[in-house]
Parts: C-alpha cells; sequence; structure tokens
C-alpha cells in the first residue's frame, strides 16, 4: 500500500455542493487532488484506473456546473466513476472498490443518490438520460439528463437509436462524448476550444435561431437546404456532422483536461435554449500519471500497483485461463482450416482473439461494441459456407438474443459462440455474471449447447464446433483459471449429446454440466467418507440431452443431483422436464436441481460468490443428506 | 377471387436469368404485369401487399443488373418480397403465400436459392449482406452482397453497427435504401435522378478518385478537411451526409418507379470500384393500384380483397381482440394516473397504441423500430418516478433482452412489458412467434410474470401492473380474438403470485398458464366424462409461482399436467423444479409438461398450428390418459 497524498482540498468536499462552494480558480488544484486520490485509492484495490483519470476535470466540472443529484448524470460503462464517487460522498469507502461487501466499480442506484442509473454493458447511458429529460419534460422540472458516452461506446446501435429518438427531449438532455481514442476527430487545440466555447455561446445560437425561423418560413426544400447549410458551415470547422445529422446541436472539440474551458462550455451548454446538445470532449486515458500513459493499454484495468513505480503485483503462476486456452485452440483450428474466422464485439483481448488476430489479421474481425450486427454478420458468413466463431461473453451476448433466435436457430446455420465468463465473474459483479446463457439458448430448436467442464474438455470443444457444419453450437466456460490439467495434444471431436462418467458409484448419482464438477467430485470423496457411493457424471451437452446416460443414472440410484453455474431454466430444468415427459418420476425419484439463486450476485471473491450461491462441495454433500433425511425412514437408512 | 391478369411477358420468365435474356425496353411492361400479378395473388390470399407493389420496378432492375443468386441479394424483413418471390421460381405456388403448406410471407433460406437470407425481424439485412461480402472477398469471388432496407428498417442500431462495419467490404457491398415514407430525403425529380446517375458513374468517381490520392498525399489535418470538403459539397446537393460519415459513397435519391434509371444506376454501382454503395431510391408504397395508394396504410396489410374494387372481405364479428382489450385498459390506467406513459418500438397500431396516442400524445412514445432504446429509456423514466409501460410483442422483446436484464431486472425498476403476439401467431409462421418470452424472463430475479387466460385477465392484469411500482412485471397475451367474455367494469388488482381454481376435481390437475385454459377446460370435461374427476387451476402468475397452489394440486392429484403456449423453460419446468427442490417428487408423482415443441413451427391457421404443437384439449385428454396407463397396473385402475 502507498502513503496517502496530501490533498487539502479534496478534503473539504463531501459532496458535490462543496464543489460548488468553491472559486472557479481552486478547480484545477481540486482536480489535481482528487486524480492522485483516485491513483492511490486504485494502487491498493485494483480496478478500472486508466479511464477514471481521464474523466478527472471532467468530473469536477460536470458537479460544479451542473446541480447534481437533481440533474442527472449517468456515467456510460461506469467504470470511468471511481472519481464521481470519490467526491460524491464515497470517499471514505474508495478503498473497497469492487471488494466484497465494497463499493461496486461501476455506477451502482442503490449505492448513491448521485449514481441516477446503473452501468456497466456500454451505450445505454443516452437512453437512460432521455428517460430522465422526459420526465423532467413531461414534470416541468428544468433539470438535465447528463449522458457521458465513450466514443467506443458510440458503435453500438443502442447508442444510435437514443440520438434518434433525442430531438424530443429538446435542451433537457446532454450527450457529452467522452472521446480519448480521437476515433472521431482531429486533434483539439486552443482554436477548437475557442470554436467550441463560441458555437456553444448564446451570441452565436440567437442569430442562428433567427436564420432558423426565416428559414422555417420558406417554402420546404429552400428550408431544408439552409438548414443543411449551416449545419455543413459549421460541421467544416467543428466536425460532428453525424450528429447535426441526428439532430443534435454539436459543440466540441474541446480539450476534456482544461477544466476552466470545460466550465466554461458546460455553462453555456447548460444555459443553451437549443435541442439537444452534445459536446465532444477530447481526453487521454491514464492521464496525469506517467505509468498509465505510457502503458499501451493506458492502465484500463489493472491489479494492485506501486503508485512511484506503477509496477503491478505479479499474480502467483497458475494453470492457464480459460481465455488463453480458448485462443491457443482457435488458433489451431484456423490453422487446421483455413475456413474458420474469428468475431469480436471490440473484445480482442479479453476474448484471447488478439492473439488470433496477430496470425490471422483477414480472418478476425473486429466488429466494435456491436453484438447484434457481429451475430447477424457471422450468420452471413456461415451462409456462405465459412466457419464462423462469436467470441463474446455470455453476459453480452444478450445483447444479441433476437439475432442468435432469428438469423441463426430458425435458419439453422452453422454459427459456433464461445462464450467466456459463463456464471460468477468475481470482482465485476452482478452485471457482468453469465448466468442465463443456459436458459435463453438451450430453449431454441436447432442449438448445440455444451459447457467445458475443464480446459483439455475447452479444446475438445472447440474442435467440435469447428467441425459439426450443420446447425449452431456453443459452448460456456468460466472466467478465470482452469484445473492446471494436460491439454490433448490432438483435439478430440465429442459426440454430440454424449456425457461421461467421471466416477462410478451406486447410491447416489451428481450430474454435473461445466466447471462445478471439480466440486461435484470433492463432494462425491465426502460422500463415500460417509458410506454413501457416488456417481459423478459430466454431462458435457445441455442440449441435446444425453438422455440414455441421464434415464440410466436416474434409475438406478437412489438420489440424483444436477448441479450447474446457472440461473434455474438450465440444465436441471431440462433434466427434470425430460424425466417427467418419459415418466421417470412417476415411481418416486430423489432428484434435486442446484444452480444459481434467484438473486443477483454482488462482487466478491469467485471463491466466495460460489459459497454464496450455494454451489460448493458443502453445500453439494448437504443437499445429498438432506433428501436422503427426507425419506420418512430418516437418516439411519441412509447408514444401512 | 379475380380473374387472373395477362401477363404475356411474365409467362416467359420463371427465373432471373430469363429477365436478363430481355431487351432492356421491356423491362418497363415486365414491371407492369409483376404488378398485376402481384395483386392478382395478394386478393386471394391476403398478406403484405404495399411494400411488394413499392419494389416492383426495383425488384426487375436488380434481378436484370446483378447475377442472381451468385450476387447475394438481402430483402430487410422480407414482406416486400413477393414480386421477388414470382420471377424467381415460385410463381406457381404465390397464390399459397402464408397458408400452412404454402409459400412464407417472408424470404427464407430453405425455400429457394434465391432467398439468401431469411427475414421477417427488421433491420438484419446489411449485416447478413456485409457476411456475404466479407465471405466473397476473402474467397476471391467477386460477387455482391446486396440488402434492400426501408428508411424505417434504418432506425434500429443494427443497421447503424452494420453501416459502421461496412468499410471492410469494399465495393462488394451495396445496401439499397427504399425509402418510401420520405423521411430521409426531400422530394425527387428527374434533376435528382440525373444527379444520381452523374455521381454513380465512372465519370464523376475517376476525378474523385485521384482527388483522393492527391488528398491522401496531404498532411493529415487537410486530408480530412478536403475529404469532408467534397462530401458536403456532394452532399448539398443530394443529401446522404449521415451515410457518407458512414463510410459509404451515397447515390440517389433516384425514382423507384423509373426501372430504366433504376438499371443505369444499379449498373453504374455494380461496376463501381468505390468503396460500400448507398443507393437511395424512393418509392411509393402501394404503387400502382389505386386503392392502395389512396389508404393511409397503403394496404401494408390486407386480408383478401376484391381487385377492381379494393373492397377487402370482412371478418366475421367476433370477440375483440386482445390487442384491443389491451389498448382500451391502458387508455384507462392512463386516465387514472398521470405517471402511466406507454412506449412502443414502431407499431403503434400493432400493439393498439395508436389510440392511446390520440388521447394522450404527450405520454405516448413511438421510438422507432428501437427496442433496446425502449427499453432503457423507459427504464430511466421508472427511475424518476413514471410507470412506463413497454408494449412490444413478444418476438420483438427478444431484441433487448440484455436491456431487460441489464437496466431493469438488475436495477429492479419498475418497468412494464405488455407483450403481444405470445405463443405462435398463424400466418406470419416461426420468426413472429412468441415462444421463448416465459424461458427468457422468468430466469430473471425481480421480476413478476404474467399471462393473461382470457381478456377479463388481461384487463386485471394491466390494471395490476399499473399498480405494482416495486419492480418489473411482464405480461403475456395472444395474437387473435378473446373468449367474448364480460370485461371487468372496474378492474381489480391481482394478488402478485396468486393462482385460481377453475374447475374443482380430485383425481387429475391440469394446471394451465394462459389461454390454452379454454382447452384445459374442455379437455376437463372430456375427462369427466370417463369418469376422471379434474381441477383445473389458471395459475396466472409463471413467477413468483403460487408455491401453496402447486403444492396442494400436486399432491392431492394422481396425475398433474402442466400446459403453456411456450417453449421448453416455461411454467413447466419452474414447476418441476420446485416440486423437486421441495420433495413433492419422492414419493413418486404422475407429472407431465406439454409445452410448444422443440421445433420451429410453420405458418398456419392458429388452431392448426396449436393441433401441430400438440397442446389442443384432444391431446391434453391423451397425456393424462397416458401417464395413467404409464402405472403397472394398467388402464382398468383407471376407470375403478
Amino acid at each position: 500500500m502507498s502513503d496517502r497524498p496530501k490533498t487539502p482540498l479534496l478534503d473539504t468536499v463531501t459532496v458535490p455542493a462543496d464543489i460548488r462552494a468553491l472559486d472557479r480558480s481552486q478547480l484545477v488544484q481540486l482536480a489535481e487532488e482528487l486524480r492522485q486520490e483516485t491513483i492511490s485509492a486504485v494502487s491498493v484495490t485494483g480496478g478500472h484506473l486508466g479511464a477514471g483519470l481521464g474523466v478527472v476535470e471532467l468530473t469536477v466540472a460536470i458537479h460544479y456546473v451542473f446541480e447534481t443529484p437533481l440533474d442527472k448524470l449517468v456515467w456510460d460503462v461506469g467504470h470511468q466513476a471511481y472519481p464521481h464517487k470519490i467526491v460524491t460522498g464515497r470517499r471514505d469507502r474508495i478503498r473497497t472498490l469492487r471488494q466484497g461487501g465494497g463499493l461496486s466499480g461501476f455506477t451502482k442506484r442503490t449505492e448513491s443518490e448521485y449514481d441516477a442509473f446503473g452501468a456497466a454493458h456500454s451505450s445505454t447511458s443516452i437512453s437512460a438520460a432521455l428517460g430522465f429529460a422526459i420526465a423532467n419534460k413531461l414534470s416541468g422540472d428544468p433539470h438535465h439528463g447528463i449522458a457521458v458516452i465513450g466514443d467506443g461506446a458510440m458503435s453500438a446501435g443502442m447508442a444510435y437509436e437514443a440520438m434518434n429518438n433525442a430531438a424530443a427531449a429538446g435542451n433537457r438532455l446532454i450527450v457529452i462524448l467522452n472521446d480519448n481514442d480521437m476515433s472521431i476527430a482531429p486533434p483539439v487545440g486552443s482554436l477548437r476550444n475557442a470554436l467550441a466555447r463560441l458555437v456553444s455561446s448564446g451570441k452565436y445560437l440567437a442569430p442562428r435561431r433567427l436564420a432558423q425561423k426565416l428559414a422555417r418560413a420558406m417554402p420546404e426544400p429552400l428550408h431544408v437546404a439552409a438548414h443543411r447549410m449551416e449545419q455543413y458551415a459549421r460541421g467544416m470547422f467543428t466536425g460532428g456532422t453525424l450528429f447535426d445529422e441526428l439532430g443534435f446541436y454539436y459543440v466540441g472539440p474541446i480539450d476534456g483536461h482544461d477544466v476552466n474551458a470545460l466550465v466554461e462550455v458546460l455553462e453555456n451548454v447548460r444555459d443553451a435554449e437549443e435541442g439537444p446538445m452534445l459536446v465532444h470532449v477530447v481526453t487521454n486515458k491514464g492521464k496525469g500519471y506517467a505509468p498509465a500513459e505510457n502503458a499501451a493499454d493506458k492502465y484500463h484495468g489493472v491489479v494492485k500497483f506501486d503508485v512511484v513505480s506503477g509496477v503491478q503485483a505479479k499474480a502467483a503462476a497458475g494453470a492457464p485461463s480459460y481465455t488463453g486456452v480458448f485462443a491457443k485452440a482457435m488458433l489451431a483450428e484456423m490453422e487446421r482450416d483455413e475456413k474458420v474466422v474469428a468475431i469480436t464485439a471490440a473484445m480482442p483481448s479479453g476474448t484471447g482473439l488478439d492473439k488470433v488476430q496477430e496470425k490471422f489479421p483477414d480472418r478476425t474481425f473486429d466488429v466494435g461494441i456491436a453484438e447484434q450486427h457481429a451475430v447477424t454478420f457471422a450468420a452471413g458468413l456461415a451462409a456462405e459456407g465459412y466457419r464462423p466463431f462469436c467470441a463474446i461473453y455470455s453476459t453480452f451476448l444478450q445483447r444479441a438474443y433476437d439475432q442468435v433466435v432469428h438469423d441463426v436457430a430458425i435458419q439453422n446455420l452453422p454459427v459456433r459462440f464461445a462464450m467466456d465468463r459463463a456464471g460468477l465473474v468475481g470482482a465485476d459483479g452482478a452485471t457482468h455474471a453469465g448466468s442465463f446463457d443456459l436458459a435463453y439458448l438451450c430453449t431454441l430448436p436447432n442449438f448445440v449447447v455444451m459447457a467445458a467442464a475443464d480446459e483439455a474438455e475447452l479444446v475438445n470443444m472447440v474442435h467440435t464446433m469447428a467441425v459439426h457444419n450443420s446447425g449452431p453450437i456453443a459452448v460456456r466456460y468460466p472466467r478465470g483459471e482452469g484445473r492446471g490439467i494436460e491439454l490433448p495434444q490432438v483435439p478430440q471431436a465429442l459426440e454430440i449429446g454424449k456425457g461421461r462418467i467421471v466416477r462410478q458409484g451406486t447410491k447416489v448419482a451428481i450430474l454435473s454440466l461445466g466447471t462445478r464438477l471439480e466440486e461435484a467430485e470433492k463432494a462425491a470423496e465426502q460422500l463415500e467418507a460417509k458410506g454413501l457411493s457416488t456417481t459423478v457424471a459430466d454431462l458435457r451437452f445441455a442440449k441435446p440431452l444425453d438422455e440414455a446416460l441421464i434415464r440410466k443414472l436416474l434409475t438406478t440410484h437412489e438420489v440424483a443431483v444436477t448441479i450447474e453455474e446457472a440461473s434455474i431454466g438450465g440444465i436441471g430444468a431440462h433434466v427434470l422436464t425430460m424425466a417427467s415427459d418419459e415418466g421417470l418420476l412417476d415411481g418416486g425419484l430423489k432428484i434435486r436441481t442446484m444452480r444459481l439463486p434467484d438473486r443477483f450476485i454482488d462482487q466478491d471473491k469467485p471463491e466466495k460468490q460460489y459459497d454464496e450461491a450455494g454451489l460448493n462441495a458443502p453445500q453439494i454433500v448437504e443437499t445429498v443428506l438432506k433428501a436422503l433425511r427426507s425419506n420418512s425412514a430418516g437418516i439411519e437408512e441412509v447408514r444401512a
């Protein structure tokens, strides 16, 4: 842990009203202290650092200019909101970020009234801010809805849908485009700041409104031409025509680290009577912390680090991660078959496809934050004989659910889905958990759905996906490291819909899907120690079910327990449905399903989360024992 | 039925190659004959007429200019593809459109190699066409991916995501914007056609490329400025700057009913070496058929009609539709509580919200084809104390699944979902079936999910939603008419999670969710006639379950059957899971779940679809009898 920085001015700020009480000349110092405090906090917690450092000045300026929490501030994604948390009453807990029981790494409504809208998945902020703006309009409340959204998040269709609808909000909606990739505009400078101040000021807006009034009196085509002329004249100097076309009044670009320029422009924007405003702010990710600025990833996500040197704590060398195993397997499949292509939605390093992209740049597609497009694009490739893999986190594939149904499943096209981060995900918490994929995929006709029980299984499943070309197929695997077992030298294609017996017993059957297998095996050991002969099966396939295997297990054991790291509606529900269809329950069967509980689980260490969810070995044992006891003959019978 | 039109030229056309063998001067006549044949066919089948009539010339021109099916033509939504079906080998079956066993009302890969990609939900075409274009690029195949997409479909984020990615396809991707709403551009005329021909021709493109080459040699800011200058100069005359900003080369607008202009421009576009091209075609929906042109909805969807008069067959006056009942109930709630607001995604008349909009224009929001935005916008409104209803068809809510999870369920915001068209939907077929909503909603913590068993229940459920303000709540109800029962004068708020007994018996329990209740009651009559005393329950709530009621039913009857118009993973799975959790299956229980089968069901009359799905009274009776017989004691025991 580092020494705490000296922050005399920040120490006077508990809530944003304290910022508004400062003199504007003090904001530069406040921003600097806020930056140091952010660095210090993340050095002990780890987390998203670069994004927060990029918006320190913006955070100060917004809270200075606007009347939060009455003006509703929505941070897109929310991982840049650590400085915001520090100045909105949560500084005392900032060193609990992303820890069990601590502050969330994202914005969260239950945490603070200053978190107007929770986030974590990208590109929701404009829709939410528009909801606030329209609500205020209906209520006659003059406050604003303010969305702060990154340039990457703008690539998602949802942001565009929201912008298309923004006009109705009038001047109650303000979108601040936090552009740290320079992907949208050329570099900024003092001239541009001056221009932004000009076009956002009353001096410019008043004659513009007059011109518009005159234009509206013209016949329609001339009116349109006049409007376009004004837009273009402005766009020529400032960029942003895309936003103008969508009905925004564009202001920018502005240097996002010049807190005085920000304040001046935001005050103009706040007081403008124009329709929805888009303020284009250019920032540097990692700004003000040299190790971050110099790093390729700008310290996007870091573990604990030393503030002076920037050196991050080394993780103990463990087994390879599932992500790494997937990437290696994917690379092998692409080498083996030139029809195999890979698609990611703005997560090349998160999914491991960055490794693939290096080797096969032409066959790897990063489509941006655009999961809907990713899936239907893959369907088009599949229709033309290619073998596309969509590598999308389980939680993000939710974004493309209709495309999975409508374009892939109904057409029975062989699109492959590699769903990383299935199950609980640790520090990212509930918003990133991959809980629902089994429920939403196993209901779909034509689909094959697998879950890898370990990293060797994953390698074989990736190969199975590559060769399975008669319809859609998916595999889920968790965040984190594998079990450390040996990987197959030559991957094997699994027989579709066939599970495996991992351990043969006689009295208790544990039917596991996915990586709970390890806990199932531990539980089996403990049950054996109690004299309960236990079978453990790895079902491998959630769809189609291995009906022969399941039938046999259910009819030859006294107790059967299914377990999965997924919500209700997954393997447990499907085994029960098959069993009732076949009448296997008619004569009585002690069958229990273990799954994620019916609540969202906050951030914590994964093993603690699974403990909270009741999916570790002790709970499996308890479930079996309780099922056995539920018989009127009581527990003695068990020991017979 | 009308007399068939005389179509001597069309009679020589079976497949597009026959069009390409014609002289260009014959295309006007071919288009006119194709129009008459389309009108004639739809007059006997009913279906989407206006959209098809708007693209007759475009259909002829595309197949004349491009080498279909090697050039891959993707019709967005697909309901405008009837003329396309006529000229692609399906004229002999065109009068079976939307009938059981007949042609689909949309494009469908299994129907024809000329249907490169199936559709029905909007805005997927650019992604799919981009898939084709990229596949061709990888394979070195010069053929194109061609998307034809309406201006309305352009409002969906997915289209924007695809356009954002289009640049990679180069000139293999062509997007034809079929603008029949004039929402994007001012009216066209010969001047504009001439301009379109000019900017798509080599005469213009060659110097443009030279200018671009020169510009690329300039320092970066000048290059950008020069590029923008050219775009704007062009956009000033032709519109379409939005598309230019997204990396398209924009051509248009063109008169979409001038087949010669279309051919000329499409030939230019086909041969251009520019990057992805966007061709803006302006058409009139219903073109060439006076009754359609004069109708407010342009005969968007029609039943059988008389060709000469345009008079549509009157449906027998039946019970009010669920949609109508919902609209009336919604109106009452909005009158009762000014915080209630309504949101539709481009389906005001389909959802019945047009009636609401007339009365409450300020509190009714049509966001366009933008389900993702609709849901998060609603969440924003709910966060500010409003009571938003999202009225979205079950199948289209799939588009917003992640927003339902991430913005509504996790934040536990009281957004209301009115899911029309739940279950099977008749002539629209598999793509529009609302099969999966129970599976994808009932897994979500915090959600309340209801299904209306009849129209009176729907009224009470709408009221229940209005007053339930502690979290998200949804109701599903089917397409078509209610049972004709009396509606409550004053709606009642239902107790959350409580079902009702509709009929009390002793031996067989039928647990129904939704409108299969009517069949369940019929089945009960038939079972009683066989001496089997039958209870029928309407569970009302899929989540939370009425555990007390279910427990009682399962423990006091010999056979229990659940039934729902939904896929696996719905009420059956949830009842089984609860029963196994509680050990209710331990002692043996003949429980069966009836649900939609694990396959997609094609268009047909709804009662036939439910018969195919096995969800009518005879199949309920059979399921019960079979369950009873499955006991080793045999069928005699049943009669005891």
